[in-house]
């Protein structure tokens, strides 16, 4: 069985909130017992009050809901080069724009980007002093997802945020899990944007509703963005079914970051403490990290499909090949790991024990 | 009362399938009584399935679900541009892609447009003979929605197709209302995008779903679709309330589209029967048609308010100003028409008239 379909099945989950299905969206729509007017290309009730609330939350003066987090940071950073007339973009060398969009910055939007640093860390304001072009827009992940959700100590954030604006730089917050980050900072969301001219968050990450995104900064800015969404053909007759799920699991789930980051740095130790097998951070700074083994991926996997099939427990959805001899894999907490009884837990890890011992 | 919360709040209505409201996806999710799992970024049982239906109803090899016909359309001509390296475009100069997109075909993917004929009719193959440019791609839409929903003769469109496919151009159909088409034409959705390298298909107009579009074409060019799907943002990791609401009323629907075209012929008739007051078409070719009042557009609001007071009927949503002294407005036959008593429906026009002999 695939590892995906082992996540599916088991009874026990290290990750996640389970399963993604039909029945994410009945719930959230169920909750709601009256019928409601659908909104129609922005407008209406359903939209418009929650993007105030957003715009409140993430205290920006306004926000828009898109349904794509590539959608909404393509806008963003395609309205400050249009701005500035500087199609230089700055980010980390794994940012989301850089792996996962098939270039749809430089092709769809012919910007250029300058990436900081190395992959496998953070990248720092020495790195971006470093930069000799005129760079127009600086975007910073919190966290750093790739190299597995590090985060920037807050006064590292604030030098870099303040070389950036000496600079004349506008700066974009890439929040696909900023708010699994506010534990880690004891910040308020609207506390970390802040330090930056728009910030995009998700809704589909820890708070595990359906799909979709909201933008925020100033109204000007914003105003365009809906131009642009309307251009991408982001601006659907309507947007309902996923601004009803984000506001029922951010509802649902905003309260619980802080159990989440606790128990990443529950379930790290206990990684950490095996043979062969280390995390990244060591110490979670949010509910994720990634799990590194001197296996190569298909051992991993057999490892990880033994403990499935002895214990009913999914470790991972899947595995990432490194090199012929290492391979990772990641970890999100969810509602889904607080399920696991702490006995199970310690046996699962015994006898992953005994599985590395005897392959190490 | 604006008149389109008269449309939300009237008993009886002229047009449409009633108010867009969140009953509508409730009611589609309701229908399917197991948990399923979700698509993720276009894999999985549900948006494969759906994506292969539609291919094998469109005739072509192979489909995939949009977001949004804004999207699917710009994407179709991308792909002809780059493939043929030639950017330029013909179009009816009222196309979708002209009026409601932000320029999107220009500014975002750099392409020029070739406007075909004049804007109050089709273009016709003399319109296209005469075009100087060397043009890659030809969009037809079908029907033609903003003068009201005209069709070309079956053997106008083959002349056409003939003819752009003798300059080497590709051929593109932006069907949003291909299915409202199929009873004038009397064939299959196969047998008339066969005339045409791709179709664009929408769920929200006639089939009443929530949002929604299919692109179908070569498997290749499907293929690269996918790729700037990502690209615009539009690889939602879940597109199933979109996909599952459209196939429920795809399947309610499909076979009604004969009955709102008769409706439609029917209603339009009533309106040429009034002084002052015609439709185009004259004879409807789908299930829709704009209506031309020599009223000014708040003259013409007054009388529809009062038709609303009196009779608890909506007749328009909206209106449109065409100059000082005349407007319009459109009608697409959905569910609500046959709703109204046809006793009624004769006292509704009865009054119109005497409403509108005073003013003429």
């Amino acid at each position: 069985m695939k590892l995906t379909d082992q996540y599916k099945a088991a009874k026990y989950k290290f990750q996640g909130n389970g399963p993604r299905s039909i029945d994410t969206l009945k719930e959230a729509l169920n909750s709601i017992q009256e019928d409601r007017f659908a909104d129609l290309y922005g407008k209406g009730e359903i939209i418009e009050e929650f993007e105030k609330k957003f715009a409140v939350i993430l205290g920006k003066e306004s926000a828009v809901f898109m349904p794509s987090g590539t959608m909404a940071q393509q806008i963003a950073l395609r309205i400050y080069a249009d701005d500035k007339n500087n199609k230089k973009i700055a980010y980390h060398p794994l940012s989301h724009l850089e792996l996962h969009e098939q270039d749809a910055i430089k092709i769809l939007h012919g910007l250029e980007t300058v990436l900081l640093g190395e992959p496998n860390r953070l990248f720092t304001i020495k790195d971006l002093m470093s930069v000799e072009e005129n760079v127009g827009t600086l975007l910073i992940e919190l966290p750093q997802r790739e190299i597995g959700g590090y985060l920037p100590a807050l006064n590292e954030l604030e030098e870099i945020i303040e070389y950036a604006r000496s600079k004349n730089m506008y700066t974009h917050l890439d929040g696909a899990r900023l708010f699994e980050s506010l534990p880690y900072y004891e910040k308020s969301p609207a506390e970390i944007a802040a330090y930056f001219d728009s910030v995009y968050i998700s809704f589909y990450k820890g708070m595990g509703a359906v799909a979709g995104a909201v933008l925020a900064g100033k109204k000007d800015f914003i105003d365009k963005a809906k131009i642009w969404k309307r251009r991408h053909g982001g601006d659907l007759i309507s947007l309902y079914p996923y601004i009803i799920a984000a506001n029922y699991y951010y509802e649902k789930r905003k309260g619980v970051m802080s159990k989440f980051h606790e128990e990443a740095i529950e379930l790290a130790k206990y990684f950490n403490d095996l043979p062969a097998v280390c995390t990244t951070p060591e110490i979670p700074m949010t509910n994720m990290f990634h799990v590194h083994a001197d296996f190569s991926s298909d051992q991993l996997e057999k490892i990880v499909s033994k403990i499935f099939s002895e214990f009913d427990v999914s470790i991972a959805g899947g595995i990432k090949k490194i090199d012929e001899k290492t391979s990772k894999f990641e970890i999100s907490i969810g509602e889904e790991f607080s399920k696991i009884p702490k006995e199970l837990l310690k046996q699962v890890f015994g006898r992953l024990n005994e599985y590395i011992k005897v392959r190490s």
